[in-house]
């Protein structure tokens, strides 16, 4: 392919002065493995591996700033398939413009996105674009769609597993044709959603498992749905697992945080912070379990929990852009054409909301009472109609502070 | 500070072409905010900020390859700079030959150290050099150097962390001079090791505390120790925690990792690989962590457990280093000197060694039986020797094949 110079090469470093080995972080070693894909050598590439991971871009423009974030990329990219070289995965870049007919073809439609081609299936990749998040990510795809359970200490890590969508189905043997069919459904949302199996009857008895039957977990709901009508054919378990996809608390995932967030709901998210390692944190999560386990049949629902352990980089972007305090759990209403904000009241970590207060103010949300968009008129209007708002304190004091360019 | 070109900027990329707004990660914005230490301007930078983090480093040398890594650490220190733009925190480089008096007066040793000056104290930064793992490690730096624990959710959130030390207090209130020789404690030993106190008679009960007691909890453990002696000084507390600082059992951390391998015991660690979101990686982590409940007072037994999914980017060195399949756990003995290695032959995952085996396993290293030296010789001597090795199975197979530059 047609290369820009990379200058800096490495995004983890070696640190090159220690006499110990065993823990040698990569270092991009300037080789070319990302190719460009073309029509003339798509089916020559796609042959030889057994995963193919596509960059679709727009074509490099000759501004300076965007070729610098092709060019990051483009690193990115090349340390992945550095790392993953034994791996027998492929990565290509595909040009908008220059490739046009073959995206179409490939079926690609966002530029700057990220496709992986496995046999024929073709997963998006909606992540954040850092190495150790991809890597991760493509490991897991090319591990086995089902991961089986054998023992009671599997059940009990498989029960360990609260907060993402996870199924459980128990089937003959490998052989049975509805474990089959469920290995096939695995596939269409691999590696996002785990599907598990077991074909031992102890373990079936444990999680009340019928034969055939199959099992979904929202999560953090202690109780599972059974699949209804077994046995399933495969489009049937991926009908029902794509109707059910939206939890009514859901977590906040690096490997696919985007997708969370386009999937708002009427425009807006109600975002929760809570740090699960922190005791605040830790309890404020469990109240919004509560909240989220009485609420379950609300399709209106869906909390975006986001712990600031998993996004330490967008900490102080959070704190500046909704004006608030991460030390501490928080709850807010953010619209997401322009992340206006506005959060409840939380005096301090001592002295958090019941699951009752929780949902009185989510009611409140969900009904349009509180919203983004009072505050802005409250400032507009140089706060002189402060009864627009006609109740006592469901905005949050720190919503009235709207200036966009606080320096400080 | 005199600044070589910086040409690729952003270490983590904005995904600049989506219409949301709400997850930007940041991209560098060009600006300098890392200067350099001089004993001219030291006191002053010092007397700016609450918390100064100092990159001691190697003059930069004419070398490109020394150039460029000195460059990218560059990188990643201005963009954890402007991150925490707002959090009172200074950045300075210390050159080692140009500022060498500088550096000895503040007692820097270590050439490509990363120290934090918070208060009279120096806390050496030993992780893995990347933005992310720096941001959260200082966050982490200016909170409170103690979590108290007011509720029993709490005291559930606290039961639950397990894979690291922590300690916890029971005092009358935060006037307690007790107390305030616990919180002076815990500031030795921030951010690694977490203290928590408690003023609530209540928790004190649940968790068996007597008043001014405080408890010591080995990662892993279920039954904390009570430090003896009560009410304790600062430096009583400082010296017990140092004497109890090696745990049989720890988990490799991003923010501490090359301090943890450092700590070797005779120049070998026992790394244990074990993915604990995996039904297998979980079960077998049990089995450790019921090996470590057992051998809890042999002070020669440290096992290093290592989960893939906190290091993406080293599985593939891992795997290629010890010739291992990271899909499923592992245990081994690692040299740290040239990461030589020899692993416990665990044929599935279906199949772990039970803590019976593995006990018999650690003693047969710890008698140094089972070592990394042994397959070597068998190896230089074109296998003739195979009966040097006077047991049947205590060396893996995988340790056989030992060529450096198995390409494929």
């Amino acid at each position: 392919m047609k290369r820009t110079h990379l200058f800096v090469v490495a995004v983890y470093l070696l640190s090159s002065c220690r006499a110990e080995e065993g823990l040698s972080f990569p270092t991009y070693d300037g080789k070319d493995r990302v190719v460009s894909l073309t029509e003339k050598n798509f089916k020559q590439v796609l042959k030889k591996y057994d995963l193919l991971c596509l960059y679709y871009h727009e074509p490099v423009s000759s501004d300076k700033v965007a070729q610098k974030q092709f060019q990051m990329k483009e690193i990115v990219l090349e340390l992945v398939a550095q790392v993953l070289e034994h791996k027998d995965i492929g990565f290509v870049m595909v040009d908008a413009k220059k490739e046009a007919k073959l995206a179409k073809k490939l079926g690609f439609d966002e530029e700057g996105s990220l496709y992986v081609l496995k046999g024929d299936r073709t997963i998006e990749f909606d992540g954040e674009f850092a190495a150790d998040v991809l890597v991760e990510f493509l490991l897991d795809l090319i591990e086995d769609p089902v991961e089986i359970i054998n023992s009671k200490l599997e059940v009990q890590a498989f029960e360990r597993i609260e907060d993402h969508i996870k199924l459980i189905g128990f089937f003959k043997s490998e052989d049975s044709e509805y474990y089959k069919a469920f290995e096939e459904a695995a596939e269409h949302f691999q590696p996002y959603i785990k599907f598990f199996a077991t074909f031992d009857k102890g373990v079936a008895k444990k999680l009340s498992l019928k034969m055939n039957e199959v099992d979904f977990y929202e999560p953090f709901m202690d109780e599972p749905i059974a699949i209804p009508d077994k046995p399933y054919t495969e489009e049937e378990l991926v009908e029902f697992v794509k109707e059910h996809q939206r939890p009514t608390l859901r977590r906040l995932r690096p490997e696919d945080m985007f997708e969370t967030w386009e999937d708002d709901l009427n425009g807006i998210h109600i975002v929760a912070f809570a740090e699960r390692s922190d005791p605040d944190g830790y309890e404020f999560l469990e109240i919004l379990k509560q909240v989220a386990r009485d609420n379950t049949d609300n399709p209106d629902l869906s909390i975006v929990w986001i712990d600031p352990d998993d996004f330490p980089l967008l900490v102080a972007y959070w704190e500046k852009t909704f004006k608030i305090d991460l030390f501490k759990p928080q709850i807010g209403v953010v619209n997401v054409t322009d992340a206006d904000s506005v959060w409840m009241e939380i005096p301090d970590g001592d002295d958090l909301p019941t699951a009752e207060e929780l949902e009185d103010w989510i009611e409140d949300v969900l009904s349009g009472k509180i919203n983004t968009e009072d505050d802005d008129s409250e400032d507009e209007e140089d706060e002189e109609d402060d009864d627009d708002n006609d109740d006592d304190d469901d905005n949050s004091d720190e919503g009235d502070d709207d200036s966009d360019d606080d320096d400080d």
